[in-house]
């Protein structure tokens, strides 16, 4: 249970990493929105890996097929079914992790859980379980710009500890962002961004970053109170992608270093509304959209798969030197970027259809 | 909605802060436990404002009546509601505000939400909210001790900026944690930071903080991949919290700034089992406990109310001063810590039980 | 769990049939409706036992107070807790029965469940636990009433193979159903009925009966296809209901007897829309309302509880005779009309929020 | 959105009738089950069309790809996912119908719910919708089968009024009831249904009928009390069955004529346990099941495609005359047995799960 995700939007993902195929269910779109498989297309190519020299060389084409819920390029309100084929597949990369688990990978606790694990590759615990995400994440996304003209975009804000300027406030575009193969739309940040992960990489070791994401025209009064807040969601939905360890919405930890009267964001009359002269909330007060951009963001660990030997323990608890084979990123971080979208997406539409 | 918490071990709280009560009703909590009255009132003491200089004078003495599900002082299986009659209603302190949204509260976004607002106190959207939580939680704590032996202690790490040495490896006990107003069991670091609030106090502003909590003894296997992590669970029953702003897991944002040789938790034989040697991971991988210490920390603001004037706007738009009355904490971080291992304790409850 | 019922309109009940009080919490119900204690006494003072010879002499006077969710009159939006105190509890009726499980009542399989029983009544397994239904679903009736003019009405239709003639046609009121103790609008079977329970008491025995509903202005295009069909909803609904044991929409188990060339139901402009000729479809086509009346009926068994001695085995298996003590219906079904009513408003508040 | 049912052991279903695919994803099987497509393919052909004169023409091949969650014959506990291919795809038929919504069928509820219609045959108001419930139920028995021996069994026991004799109390196998076309155990009224059914073909006309289902082996103490009782669940399952239009339990609607004295079920010991004299309730008290088999009926109207001239409107309310074309049964009774038992395994594998 708990490949479903949402109330109201609900996906469901399936598929293991070396399996037939990875595919979701979209059930609670929707009828009458334009969709084509384009739509959904432009957000996978994003997430592929082997965009660049940054990420794994695995070639996964990634090819969307829309199985139902969509006629002549219109949803019918029916589930929408995606499969997406996998290619690439080698299972022979990973068995000779078969022995031993991966050190802080999910293999340990998966075969805690289930006493079975995928012969190959994570199964289910693997990246390539978020491309379910990134379809859905596209379907939820076009509803949320067709009805709403909501505009959400993610970039690499942070990696291996270097922090890009705070670029919240800019209206940054996707096209801003996808300038360069990082993902981090300031340049001079970019690039010792890029070097950084070189320098690892060159190392057979990974880093991690932080992945800020800006959502722009949500509709003001969105998200339930109390165990619904749009801020828990949102949280709940960034934590259960694969590497995520932390999430913030506006100041964030930040905030815990400020007095009152620094966080408190003042109303100032906005056009025919209210809105706030700083946006420390992040556009979330009391669980609830206020109409300012929604501002959060997302700490990714390093990578655990590495090139370098690992001393580790094996199942039956002997030491052993663990060696990952496979091809995997040195940072994950700038294919994090859709995922954190789509994510978002699925989060508001969710909340949109909820808020009636 | 969305007034209900977990899936199998369900949550549903009511109540507003200046109504005739408020109270939670558990469901799904198993039948033939121990459950008394004082189980739950020790965490609502925990909770209570006034027990501090540090908090608000507001006198709630807050005590739980169990209305249905225990017989002899055992469960029955059945729903356990809990009432707390909410005596020291002052709804008059808040009543000039009615015309201005008070900055950073949720008093604009209900508002838009809601077409109406409870007319006195902020309604659901008040720290009192929080009562039903840990009254709720303290069902679930019985629970986990009971059948399992977790154990669950939260502190104070961190405050406007000061922060307490890292004690998430020290054994803390609550009593630890008890030993000061502050909840802080580091007590050079509890020192300077309530120095920090007495500060902020006088000069009539508020201070925010960060709250560590250590889960122990928690079985390993517990937690779904996907979207039902326990990295997410947790994450989205934090950031629910009043006043939360941030969660990270292990390492959270510094895992951000490592590389992964230093973020990888290699495994060791422990007993009869593996286990790892360093716990950057915080007890869950992919998802799932791995049989550490779940270890996470959560990020306060500070305290919206503050009695200094704030240049803000009426629902109006005129610009107008903004001066909050009532009875509020400079620092509500102590009185945040029985609520964090509340949470903690209906996402652990609730993912035991789907364990099965 | 699974004392919560529905999706955006949820009630949550709780309370054993002998503790201290039962209750409801109604989450989801729109802020500013307009909602006073009269609203719901009315429906339970309908359910109350001891409104005529024909039902249990209980006294229970069965009060509702609105905890919360309710300001001046005017729902908040936020949850609304109802509490009723059992005020006639004599638990000393039933202690007789506990070495041995009452014949069709639920005391074995309870026990089965959960290792233990409520010491005396039924606990939950009472048909005192329909009291927070008949109090939340009158929440949702007035929600029902006050946006779309839905009329619920359900009258007694059958006992003990005393059939009464098709009403569902006619524009029953409630005042025309409670015109008699049975709740039977047709006079003349209603005496007929009344004889037959009045023999049954006599032979210190149980009837069982049917009661039918018509739900009048339900809005078209309500319910969901596929799994959430508002016919699954309401079979659901009204099965869940203590001794309920058959449910059937429109023409029901008669449609099994006829031909597609009867049964089918014409269509015909009506107004500005196209309505059906007859209605044996029951208002409901493929799941989703089509505007016309909803029709069902519900079976109910003969009360277990009667007071002639009984053959049958106690707990250890040894050959008992059972004689039920305490005070008890001979025929549930003319209180069984406003419980229901409630679960019927139940399913269309639900349906009606989630149709948007 | 409600293309999902079931809480831990959930399936998603999705596709049009007419479109490339119809499938489901099962999430929350337990890991290590055996399971093949061949378990699945068997309760597909006996849902199959075209398997006898009595049902369509339409020859669906319906072969099942299990797409994930299975490998080397085991289930790795996550998400099953099932596609059938629709490869006799003629929306040619249909077409003809668009400007008019065909009687006691639902293309008027989608169209007033949805604002569009699949373009031919009912998109997902179709018998082609059960593909997906068949293919997950048969999943769920695979499960029940293993684990707890769990046998269900349904048959047709009544056609346009014929009613074979009760054999519910008869070890009936699914052998027994494919022993002739109509899959009816009691072959000398299955003789006299099979010649009732071609009695209405040939007058272009349709039939309904009834499905008795017998649930052997199933544990006691399974079902949750109040909303969540196996009843109401098994209810809820049938009557979200296209064309089902009632739903009995045990003696169901004939309880309602009867005496208590008559009905309850008294308690005798049967091996270690408690069993029943009778079985009167079904299988299951309170809600909950007692150990006995649970047997329950479900109604199913006459098809309402039928190739008589049916005088109606069109959906701008002028009288026409329709006539249906495509292919269809004239009695869709013989192919809703597995469908019936592919929903009874779903709602047990779920509250087997439940049960922990």
């Amino acid at each position: 249970m708990f490949n479903t995700f949402g109330n109201r939007f609900r996906l469901t993902t399936f598929g293991e990493s070396h399996g037939k195929c990875v595919g979701a269910v979209v059930d609670g779109c929707p009828s009458r929105l334009k969709l084509s498989a384009e739509d959904i297309q432009v957000q996978l190519d994003r997430r592929r890996p082997g965009q660049s020299r940054l990420t794994t060389a695995r070639n996964e084409s990634d090819v969307v097929r829309i199985l139902s819920g969509v006629e002549n390029g219109i949803t019918l309100g029916s589930p929408i079914a995606l499969a997406i084929d996998n290619l690439d597949r080698k299972p022979g990369d990973y068995t000779k992790m078969l022995n031993m688990p991966r050190p802080s990978h999910a293999d340990l606790t998966y075969k805690l859980k289930y006493s079975i694990l995928a012969s190959s590759g994570g199964g289910r615990a693997s990246a390539r379980e978020t491309v379910g995400r990134v379809a859905g994440g596209a379907v939820a996304e076009k509803f949320l710009v067709d009805r709403f003209g909501v505009k959400i975009v993610a970039w690499v804000s942070s990696v291996e500890g270097i922090d890009s300027p705070d670029l919240s406030e800019e209206k940054i575009e996707r096209e801003d962002v996808d300038c360069n193969e990082l993902r981090c739309p300031d340049l001079k940040s970019a690039a010792k961004m890029i070097a950084a992960i070189e320098r690892a990489a060159k190392a057979r070791d990974s880093v991690g970053g932080v992945v800020t994401c800006v959502c722009r025209n949500v509709p003001a009064g969105w998200g339930e109170p109390v165990f619904g807040k749009a801020t828990a969601l949102l949280a709940g939905a960034m934590l259960s992608i694969p590497a995520c360890r932390g999430f913030e919405i506006g100041a964030g930890f930040a905030a815990t270093r400020m007095r009152g009267s620094e966080h408190n964001d003042m109303y100032i009359r906005k056009g025919k509304t209210l809105g706030t002269v700083t946006n420390r909330s992040g556009g979330i007060q009391g669980g609830i959209t206020n109409g300012e951009p929604v501002v959060f963001r997302v700490a990714f660990k390093p990578t655990a798969s590495i090139g370098r030997a690992q001393r580790s323990a094996d199942y039956k608890g002997k030491q052993v030197i663990c060696e990952v084979g496979g091809r995997h990123d040195p940072c994950v971080v700038p294919r994090a970027v859709p995922i954190v979208e789509a994510m978002a997406a699925l989060v508001f539409a969710d909340i949109g259809l909820m808020a009636g």
